[in-house]
């Protein structure tokens, strides 16, 4: 998939020795999509996951801040060190606003401002806990297909990853017994130490765990869990992106507090810019969490934290992404009726995953259609001047074995975003790749 | 010194599985010395290495911030998504700054915004550079004694620590130059993977190493680096709290670009609030650093990154660092005025290293004072309501075997600092010091 680094690179007649880790590291297929994007300004990126430029809180910002400025003494806690774990009063109001997500009373979730630690954006939540937990050689179970920035990273740990198969409602229950069923055959089972769930909107497939799945997928991990207790890391991170529907509660709402690790971001309901997430973790892994934390940073950025709970508190946060959603709704509309639109038509057929929420949305071709970064319709779409983010970046090794699964395997997928973009532009992106599809026939 | 956590918890009857590096990693020293302070509001802290509050740039940040604010696109900018590297434009301001600091065209230094990576802080800097060399069993010479967190870091990694003695001017050349041959004598050159040298003002004896030493420490390393290549951390966190004579210029200034990994910070000389350092690397170790980065949280908050910018174009940051020595040599001054003034008659000699910059004092004691976390003296520090980092906290491993070296051993050292305290409150902190080392020998 990516470069994988030499780790005895020869440098000047002198051995370079990096970590096993290091070696372990693949270049972020990212990356390689950024350098495309800006190699040809006029190229429309259906891959790049930013938030759109207009529906930054600007003024929201702009509200906070001033206050916060004329107050000198709030403006030196800002600019002064804060706590490993993160400030406490923003902490507080992360719980308060859980409850407000979940609608559901703190107290019953053994939801705690001590249980949480405040991250530099999700990531290095999802980072820390298979920090914590993994050693190379584990088993984690993630969706097939998943979030590819996170599969990159339980490779960096050394953890043998294994998928789950997933439909339009999520991971598949009686995929996931059979998954423990077959790895407890093979004697594998006590070295699987965490299923990862992606549980609202998927990144990439734009799919949400059906709420009732939710218990059940906890369940089953619960009684799984037997040589070693297994977790349940579900990120959340596009949970507050809800345009139809309702939105389920959480997993982790339905857990007794042992199992679910719930992860979540300001990311996409905010700021990138403030980069700023949290975790919520069962009692036994704080220490631990926060331990990590402590070599890593000790401490996210305490600026952007203070800007944070002022936002939280004064409710700009929730406003805001009310709002965005708005926005979002409309692109992710285009998006879909410009798939309507122009995929039919095409010689080959195609689906896709209609979701109501998110940022992406899951195309998937028949077998001879080659998605893949070295296949035809790749380049095609390089001529065409659109970009999307392979099938191949989002399944676990062998994802091939996922020919004929609901969502399609690592061949013949691709993952389109409507983030950055303005509504004509996602149009104008949908042609072009039917244009390049349509290419790739004759 | 601390708890190690029990990797293999049971939990309600289930065995929670840590990985191997949770099992390494210790409750940081400092967490224990904050509840300390938290717990007696009368307590005076030299311990906490906090900036001043009153010398925080609370005026700075509001003529910086307000024109970000009242430019829509430049706020845009702000709360977008950055790169996993850092911003570019920073990256290059960054070049600027430390042009200005060593005095030396970056063309002559080979110092280029690409061999650059923002931070979180010049922590994260340090633990992925660990990240990225150190496996577990891998070596690395650090000074006896040196910074305590990264001591924890590399504990964590797995790394066998081996201290290198120092004298009032730094790591003794010669005591480098014996480790190695001793190393290779135990066949044990194969692992030695770095050195790390904090060079300035060094946490935690505020000891700087001698201009003259730093091509000679670097040729040391350099030409020890047979069997692979061994790299030279040098960590200059507080090279710009220079408060007498001059500073001197890195390590990395004499270096042929291949072997000094220089990581510097913000956070002393400006904001910890901002939690911005960087690191410049060899060209061999970017991507694998830019790629551990990626994993663990794909860029450092981007707000605070355009806020450093404007502040390092504005020339915001070298004036606000020039007031803030100011201020600074005024407390150094009465802390070792007052120690001069208590220490002298106490029934036990003390001796002390007179820094010229940074935050730190290192108090040695003869042998039988013990000043250790379960000692008699740490005890009544208590009772008197004064609180030291213990030097136990400083030494590698095996700390005993510093026992007539120039800088102590790690049962009667101590650390103290100035940094967040009025100059009357320093003044009366040493002398609750001295009251407890009198209530120590009677």
């Amino acid at each position: 998939m990516s470069q994988i680094l030499d780790v005895n690179m020869e440098i000047a007649g002198n051995r370079c020795r990096l970590s096993q880790r290091a070696g372990r590291t693949c270049d972020q297929p990212i990356s390689f999509l950024m350098q495309q994007a800006v190699a040809n300004p006029d190229m429309i990126s259906l891959a790049a996951g930013l938030a759109d430029q207009s529906c930054l809180p600007v003024e929201v910002f702009r509200n906070t801040l001033r206050p916060l400025l004329d107050d000198s003494d709030r403006a030196r806690i800002a600019l002064q060190y804060g706590t490993t774990q993160g400030d406490m009063r923003l902490r507080r109001l992360l719980v308060k606003h859980l409850e407000h997500l979940e609608g559901i009373p703190a107290c019953e979730m053994a939801l705690e401002a001590e249980r949480m630690v405040v991250t530099t954006g999700s990531q290095q939540a999802l980072q820390l806990v298979g920090d914590a937990l993994i050693d190379p050689g584990d088993i984690v179970l993630v969706g097939a297909p998943d979030y590819f920035v996170y599969l990159g990273t339980l490779e960096t740990l050394g953890a043998e990853i294994v998928g789950v198969a997933m439909d339009e409602e999520g991971m598949l229950v009686d995929a996931l017994e059979d998954t423990f069923s077959e790895l407890q055959r093979k004697g594998d089972l006590p070295r699987v130490k965490m299923v990862y769930c992606d549980s609202y909107y998927q990144n990439p497939t734009g799919v949400t765990l059906h709420e009732s799945r939710r218990p059940a997928i906890l369940d089953t991990v619960k009684r799984w869990s037997r040589e070693g207790k297994i977790y349940l890391l579900e990120d959340a991170a596009y949970r507050e992106l809800c345009y139809e529907g309702s939105c389920p509660r959480s997993i982790r709402s339905y857990d007794d507090d042992s199992t679910v690790i719930l992860a979540q971001s300001f990311s996409k309901s905010l700021s990138p810019g403030l980069k700023l997430g949290y975790v919520v973790l069962p009692p036994e892994l704080v220490d631990p969490v926060v331990g990590l934390k402590g070599n890593h940073d000790f401490g996210s950025s305490n600026l952007s934290q203070q800007i944070l709970a002022q936002m939280l508190e004064s409710g700009a946060v929730v406003e805001h992404a009310a709002e965005l959603r708005q926005a979002y709704q409309r692109k992710q509309m285009a998006m879909l009726n410009a798939l309507g639109e122009n995929m039919p038509n095409l010689p080959i057929p195609s689906r896709w995953v209609r979701p109501t929420g998110g940022l992406y949305v899951w195309l998937c071709f028949p077998e001879g259609i080659d998605t893949t970064r070295s296949g035809p319709l790749y380049r095609e779409c390089l001529n065409q001047g659109v970009l999307y983010v392979p099938g191949e970046f989002c399944f676990p090794p062998e994802g091939n074995q996922w020919v004929d699964h609901p969502l399609g395997c690592a061949q013949n997928t691709l993952r389109l975003t409507f983030g950055a973009l303005p509504e004509d532009r996602v149009e104008q992106g949908v042609q072009r790749l039917a244009a390049a599809v349509r290419g790739c026939c004759t």
